[in-house]
């Protein structure tokens, strides 16, 4: 993958860099993490994104070593490097491994800070964005905040993944998972949004609080839509006139079926289409921006 | 770490065995195990552990590239490169990467294996052990099998570090998780036992299918001792006059206070000494064991 990374202090093409098989953040799930992007030369939102990090981390006892301007100037130096116009930049801290074996106490163990810019992910093409996604509602629950709470941004994505398994050989594009309750949740990578009368509905609890979410919101606070916010069962999503999802990865991104049965009459939903539109005009014009060429310049300076 | 680990399908030295910071075993906990053990030169019940890998990987759709006798061989000759005699021996098989990014589709990715053997790993030194463990019953529940089943062996073990967090945060040796619905299921790395009046009590549900929980049902058999499998609250556990851990890292492991207040009279028990001195005799005489250097001698032959 093209790409660059920082990892054990240094900058390396992305391909190289690899952690230790024993660092916690591989056999026990043990890290955190957050994922922000560039486009047309941007960061969008920077400061948020690190303010999760940082909660994240705090979420799971960890200590970054590196401060918010530190960690903006390794970011931006990635990206710079990758030579990236449009990037999809993750930061993520580890456990690491225990200093004692004999002892294996966690707050003992030495965090470690890893970050990469790679070419922009979009969890769905955008041309098969054009045409709408197809979601499927699966079977397997999303682990409920009790046991592992989602706000923690992590990659114990195993329920996610078998959700994703599941959708992909119904031959739907992406899964939708519920709680163990019963309400809807979130899926690998996004949250979700369906409307009604012009009326958007998520998902309150049990879900990651996405910026993407965040920007949805208040997208729709200026164009005048209301949000409930709640615990809603899957045929809610299913009676919806219309539905997307929310990421980093993608921004937002039109839904047309659930579990193979068209919303409302089929196509791209119009509220969908309209927020989809100002999100990315509004990221193009540089909106909540940070961009990439002032922290590197920062960093010569 | 001293030890040997294979992967790429070569031997490097453990400390040398890293994973590409994009494998999804990494960044979506798509990964599956099983940790097996030598002790004074043999496996403890090999084809167990063998199967129970293969099960795993089949609950995650995944295949990996070597069959049983394959796998035999490289964990033995992991063993045998470290020299060690009494040994911690994991194979891990990781989903691998997106063949194609803009698909992203699971059944694409190439599957890859890992294994190591490093110096035997004891979750509790044995000579806390002699003492007994301090159990806490944690806040923290423990995933559900709705969202992530624990008989599939994975790392997703973001649920059990933040309970062992909280045990160690208030100087508990170690941490018992209860389910959602508050019963008793397992801690990180072992399974639960408690006896009353010489019955043993083990959650029947949400936890590890375990070989050493099923090699302690088996001696309690021997024994004439009862084990009732079932949904217990924790009160059945802090009520229990013993208890013990079961674990491949570590064996049979005396619990002498839950969440600080002793059991019975404060001493390890007598049931749990009796199956602790059975395992670990059997275990010495070799008993359900592969010698490692059969396997070495065989892939010579």
């Amino acid at each position: 993958m093209a790409g660059w990374a920082y990892i054990d202090e240094g900058f390396v093409p992305a391909e190289e860099a690899k952690i230790s098989i024993f660092d916690l953040g591989f056999t026990r799930g043990d890290a955190v993490y957050d994922t922000t992007s560039v486009w047309k030369g941007s960061f969008f939102r920077l400061d948020d994104h690190i303010a999760r990090f940082f909660r994240s981390c705090a979420g799971m006892r960890m200590t970054c070593p590196h401060d918010a301007e530190a960690i903006k100037r390794i970011l931006a130096a990635c990206v710079a490097r990758a030579g990236l116009e449009d990037a999809y930049v993750q930061m993520i801290l580890t456990r690491g491994r225990f200093a004692n074996m004999q002892r294996r106490i966690l707050s003992e163990c030495t965090n470690r800070f890893i970050a990469y810019a790679v070419p922009y992910i979009w969890i769905i093409a955008p041309e098969k964005q054009e045409a709408g996604i197809d979601l499927a509602i699966v079977q397997n629950r999303r682990t409920p905040t009790e046991a592992i709470d989602p706000t923690v941004k992590n990659f114990n994505w195993m329920d996610l993944e078998r959700g994703l398994l599941e959708s992909q050989a119904r031959g739907a594009d992406h899964a939708c998972l519920l709680t163990p309750a019963g309400h809807v949740a979130e899926g690998p990578g996004f949250n979700v949004f369906w409307a009604r009368d012009r009326t958007l509905y998520t998902p309150k609890g049990n879900v990651l609080d996405g910026i993407t979410r965040r920007t949805v919101m208040e997208l729709a606070a200026q164009m005048g839509v209301k949000v409930e916010l709640g615990d809603f069962p899957a045929d809610s999503l299913r009676g919806a006139d219309e539905a997307f999802l929310s990421s980093t990865a993608g921004g937002i991104m039109p839904v047309t079926r659930v579990d193979g049965r068209p919303l409302g009459n089929g196509a791209v939903g119009i509220l969908t289409g309209e927020l989809r539109a100002t999100y990315w005009r509004r990221r193009e014009e540089g909106w909540l921006g940070t961009p990439v060429a002032d922290l590197v310049a920062e960093k010569a300076a």
